[in-house]
């Protein structure tokens, strides 16, 4: 059985699948990203090669539908949670897009201090594992397609092994509340239940 | 009887007055906003015509009592919500003077974002209805001032018939914030009353 | 008796230093102040002359102490409020980085704001003391190094006797996190203390 039915996790991977275009037109209306010739031998969406913005919504998908698989999801969440939650991360996403030029330690601390922000408010210990696999994983997937010659970071914001120091932090924002909407796609669920279900 | 006493309303309009003045200012200053010699037919005071800083003093106290005159005013809310929902119309005041030259859905992502987080935060079902109204009004009356040949926004943010497209999004946040003041106006008001009017 | 053990303060001051260190780098890799040859008398770690750190460390261990002595320690606060309090400071620290250039009521107003933003969520009435306290004698101490030469703010950020006049604002934010780690801090020593001494 599925954590999450199917109708949630297509309104998970569909808002994913939005913002990860949003975000990276925000990198690469700023030229903190470009696209090279060998990214557009598939189609591209907006500013985005296709595969960008799938990866995005199935990894919100993915990570929602994994902590729903896991025991002590919050109940006492509300729908505010969820849309602070986005809204937090789409914000973080476009201040990554002001750094050009900025010294590394600065964007960096910038970044990661409100991404540790954003789990103080909306993160719990089981959220801070997804975190940490998206700030590892994501910034692990960029360094290696950045190496294959798809797209670059800018010059002045690729200290980490080609991409930017700053982009754990806002992996790891991304994986607390993509984590946070598996809780809550989880609970509503459960309310949703037809009544025959809760009976003893 | 108003729905608020006149000592409130007065305190309220004086708020908004000066946080327009301060607000303008950072807009005039910027650059992100001028005004043409049309506009000052009228007194100016520091960067603002006079109406500017009336018209932003009106709302602010409009907006707290028409939200006291209805029902369901949150009992709960202390002194801390005032001054941090001040405080954060301010400062994203000020963010919206340091977005000249950068693009558009960048900027309008970030200002809206962040007048999510502060409802999200500080709102409540009604009061999304003022903020609402405000991120109507607030921009079709500046498109029509603007239209008027009063003042204009800078070329790189005028992109919403002439009025910058994150100007909803700050507009809503002063609506959020205005309401929750006459939350606040309301029920400080009660626990001010004589005794008197408390006997059953 | 210290109103802290020795572990403790050893820990804030190491904290301070640290983030001394590392929010002195912000400021002056972007410019926004630099030391004098008359400050290299003194060994440099980092960016930093050496007193910098060991002032901001003693600082932070010593308002942290001096709450702890003070009655109506708050017991709820968890080490999210810790986190998310220094995250904050950081922040807000780098924040002030990104701000020469701009009209000095809206760099003020903005640090300003979301340092009393600070207060909100993470204070309380005796806090505001600490932040007060902070936000005269970190600047007031600032103005006279300045002024005996050892270093300078940018002529764009010197507005408050040579120092920049949202610098009370980064101060004051500082001591109601320094103030919160101090309520920490005797709380979490109680919980540590041997049942022995719970014994009525």
């Amino acid at each position: 059985m599925l954590p999450l039915r199917p109708p949630y996790l297509l309104a998970l991977f569909t808002l994913g699948f939005g913002a990860g275009l949003l975000g990276d037109h925000f990198h690469v209306a700023t030229g903190t990203t470009r696209y090279f010739a060998s990214a557009h031998q598939v189609p591209f969406l907006a500013d985005s090669p296709l595969w960008f913005a799938l990866a995005v919504g199935g990894a919100t998908a993915g990570i929602a539908a994994m902590r729903a698989a896991l025991p002590d999801v919050r109940t006492a969440l509300d729908h505010r949670s969820a849309i602070g939650g986005v809204a937090s991360v789409l914000a973080l996403y476009a201040l990554t897009a002001f750094l050009r030029g900025t010294p590394t330690a600065l964007s960096t601390t910038m970044v990661s201090a409100l991404a540790v922000i954003i789990w103080c408010v909306l993160g719990d210990r089981t959220s801070l594992r997804f975190g940490a696999l998206a700030a590892v994983a994501g910034p692990v997937a960029e360094i290696v397609l950045a190496r294959a010659g798809l797209f670059a970071y800018a010059a002045d914001s690729d200290e980490l092994g080609g991409v930017a120091l700053w982009l754990p932090g806002l992996y790891f924002a991304f994986g607390i509340v993509a984590a946070l909407l598996g809780e809550l796609a989880a609970t509503h669920a459960d309310r949703s239940r037809p009544e025959s279900t809760a009976t003893a």
